[in-house]
């Protein structure tokens, strides 16, 4: 066997390995945004949430991963490879076609996602069926062309997005901060005299299982993309990601813990994602002191943001916004201050920091603009959000025929005889058997 | 270092990984199957798949891996390599025979988990151990063998099971069929006047997270299956499977949306997974757009199979039969009509398709009759059904001593001051500390 | 390419994977321990769990590191490479230096958590933080170094501690007997007449999914650190694994089974754990009917141990000291009776036994005096043991203002209209809207 068919083997499973962890985090997502929501919408963000994995999948495949990675037209997008059919030469790639579009579709639906936390509680389902498709095969595939295709406009201004800080997470948490905003608040949120109301998490061993299968995807995320299994600096991306995780998490744990003398979960969970989120487009180009700054920085931004948003009155059920779009950003921009190739602290070079605050706006404008739109364009159609019965029911009767959890009654510690019969009604084999 | 040492080791670690994965997918049968049941038989599940591996893990290795992939007796089972020693050179291995028991243990396992789901909340914990010790040792042995055992003679037909829709999913299908019908219906599920009752789910976010594990084992299980890390092919087979489980989930969730104008979370649930039992067999041999095909009927198979089997009174709590015994059966034939290399439909060729058809039914056939032969055997020594008053109190009280949820009463958020003391009670701390 | 660059990127990949399952393996803890306990206690032991990741990292990277990996003093500790500066090159690393770091850190990290789930449910947030730092920058490094620096004074011995029975079970397990009788036993857990009463697991399904992720992560643990993609040994160390732990989980399961007439599944659960715990130390150096052996004496072990420590009333909510201690103590002792080469049974020589009992006992005791001495410490500043009021309260809303599960009432699956507003209070939407 020669050294080359070695290395095409290597990087193959290298890619599926690490395009099934990240696949692995919708689970993750799933069930933070389950634990962080109320009880009587569990089932309708689960749903949501397979609604981005089965749709983003069938999206993406026939027509999202032609737009971002096929030919390049005008610097804009792509237009050739839809349904995985014609040539990737172009793509100059050292795995087989299909891997990589497995890689790239896990990290379409990581976008997609991102948006559905931000919108739970309230949004219609067929509406958010219809969007999911658009996300996936349009939106996010266009702005990835323009930092991730051959010739995207901004690859070829010298943009550095390692693993997608900008083209997932600030795209899609702006995207997610337009669809909040277009749904609006959920009933009871806020006061008329413009105090908010808080809406307690139903259940936190679920979301603290999202986290810690999130963190574990994350490594898939970022190492992942090197996309090279002999990529020398593997061990360097894996590092970064998790001291920027740990600082993350420390400087939102400890600013609760000072702050309020109490140690507040949600904020730790989303200080470890917000640090994980801001090295993402850093991990393979900063060094590991930066890293921890970026993620001691971004937990604490996470923070601010939170409660910048929620002054707007733009109910974000999750945090999405203030954790993907505000630290997506922040992330790809540090790239700019602290790349070891360029950034404006090392090396005292301003061009790299004006290209990456460019993508960043560009990018983000995008995500929160098409959103804007595809929303306005689809609630034409289906009203985007819910009907106040609907609402206060919860969406998962209103919308799914079922509650998440139903026979998890007050009684049962006490394990009673069931089922109660009707008058009149025989079962088979509570009287006979 | 020579490129024959590092090819051997990239298979070991390719094998070890992916078998990792689909040892995890226990987790994932244990979760979807808590979910699915009443609460007051979510010990007993849980313990019925740490039964599934614990004794799986035991008799596969002792009895059964010699049974699968001894050398061949008559073309109908093995007769060497009980625990794991003699020589193994008949198999051919580019990997340790250790990694390559270690990867068919993790499906030996995944074979008994299904039949775990179908018998939920009225099976004898003891007949099921035994159950266990004969299935993981001699049924799916047996039948593997023929299909993937050397000179097996379904094997030596040319029939193509890439990853085992048939050698597992259908084989252990039809026994979960059998097994379900053997212990009989749950007390209160079918009503004298032939109608049926719904049994409701008790906690659908554990099913969800379930469904996630087991999707991303999927992926070890189907991409692992070439035992090669330079396969050519491992990108195409994790592509199909992926496009397989969208289409399985995308059909049956809208199918349960456009008739019932809710979409169903348990339906879509077993659509994805009905899609990757479907293109298990296929995933190495079809083309990607024959998988979503393949996937996307295997939906709708799934829900048409469940009502049906409902019909005959066979009460199968997880749809176990459905997804995994039709869909498997299903998946299997549909590489005579859809393989690349000899499919009807893209060939013209029947032959293979005959040889498929052959080698469902026979061990669909073999699955069934053994596990009803089992049980009816194992039933003269241990009643293999539960009696009314252990059902109607709960299996985990009943034969494990505890509730799977203890103090999560209805004051749980009113923070109660425990414990209450009963009187002339004194307990150290409560008043001295 | 080259064989040598391929050989590089193949450990470090394998590293890498493998050190993200070690990572993965904190969620584990974290849902094991949140299903043993309390549920007016879940937020808190997730957030020692948090603790654990995010100081663990830290106080790993800025110091930790260099003690355990650095350049050798007396035998006794590293002393340099902290931060990760400096030159590695004693390690004779066939992997970058921060790869073999991040594998490292998440040993460490596994070593705290052990320490968490013993002090559960009384022991102060901020006084956890500080042993946290002690635990991961200076204990566990130091007794880590003896056994796995270069030059440290077992390692020089011979002593063969493969995936650290003894420098991580045994170690943190001797750690966490002494702390949970420093932080003394919880309310109502021991009668004045001796006796004690039992405390029931709130989440045994919680518990089941951090059981498989603790079994998925564990073939990480061991098989990973080869750290070398092609060790011919692999296959054996991960079939080892899986052995020991399904014999582990048998012995335990029909000890309760045949004693007490029900399979317990706590036992159970704790009975798998306590096989991997064992065959840590020996996975790489014993025969697979040994890691049989060795399991199954694991789970008997472990139940004899879990009573014994509670005789002594030190209250361990989920014996970790029977599990990781004791198991820990055992498998490495076990070594020298079973190692292949060298072992008292296998062999005749007694020299390694010898070797095997001196570092079990010195890195036993250095884990039991250290944290002793360190909780006293701590105690003359921050108060180790929460109050009465706060225990009674539940630690979740004394330390941490927030339930686990909020909004679960008995009457959640009636899906009651929310919020209920105050008189005079008017919400934004529930009129209007």
């Amino acid at each position: 066997m020669d050294t080359q068919t070695l290395s095409f083997g290597m990087n193959t499973i290298w890619v599926i390995l690490t395009a099934s962890m990240i696949f692995f985090m919708e689970g993750g997502f799933a069930l933070l945004e389950a634990g962080f929501v109320r009880s009587k919408n569990n089932v309708s963000i689960l749903m949501k949430v397979f609604v981005d994995m089965i749709f983003g999948v069938l999206a993406f495949y026939t027509i999202g991963f032609g737009v971002m990675f096929g030919m390049d037209k005008f610097g804009l997008f792509g237009s050739s490879g839809f349904a995985l059919t014609g040539n990737f030469d172009h793509l100059g790639l050292a795995i087989p076609a299909d891997a990589f579009w497995l890689f790239q579709t896990a990290f379409a639906i990581a976008a997609i996602s991102i948006v559905s936390g931000a919108v739970a509680e309230r949004m219609n389902f067929k509406a958010y069926i219809l969007f999911t498709l658009l996300m996936t095969a349009v939106i996010y595939p266009v702005s990835g062309h323009w930092i991730w295709g051959i010739d995207g406009w901004l690859a070829k201004l010298g943009m550095k997005d390692f693993a997608g800080s900008a083209a997932i997470h600030a795209m899609a948490g702006f995207a997610a901060f337009a669809a909040a905003k277009k749904v609006g608040a959920r009933i009871g949120k806020y006061n008329e005299d413009g105090s908010a109301n808080l809406i307690s998490p139903s259940n936190l061993p679920l979301a603290a299982i999202g986290t810690f299968i999130l963190w574990f995807g994350w490594f898939g995320f970022n190492a992942g993309s090197t996309l090279n299994a002999t990529a020398s600096n593997i061990g360097t991306i894996a590092a970064a990601t998790l001291l920027a995780s740990a600082a993350g998490g420390a400087s939102a744990m400890l600013y609760t813990l000072f702050k309020t003398g109490k140690a507040d979960i949600s904020f730790t969970i989303n200080g470890v994602l917000a640090g994980l989120v801001a090295i993402t487009a850093g991990a393979a180009f900063v060094g590991l002191g930066s890293a921890l700054l970026i993620g001691a920085a971004a937990g604490v931004l996470m923070i601010w943001a939170t409660n910048k948003i929620d002054g707007l009155k733009v109910d974000d059920p999750v945090g999405a916004v203030a954790v993907h779009g505000v630290n997506g950003a922040f992330g790809t921009i540090a790239v700019g201050l602290f790349a070891i190739d360029g950034g404006l602290i090392t090396t005292g070079n301003w061009n790299l920091l004006a290209v990456q605050i460019l993508g960043t706006v560009a990018v983000s404008l995008w995500g929160y603009l098409t959103t804007a739109g595809s929303l306005a364009l689809i609630d034409k159609w289906i009203p985007v959000r819910v009907s106040v019965e609907e609402e206060l029911a919860g969406l998962d009767i209103s919308y799914h025929g079922t509650g998440a959890y139903h026979d998890m009654q007050a009684d049962v510690p006490k394990f009673p005889v069931e089922p109660q019969l009707q008058p009149g009604q025989t079962v088979i084999g509570l009287e006979s058997k």
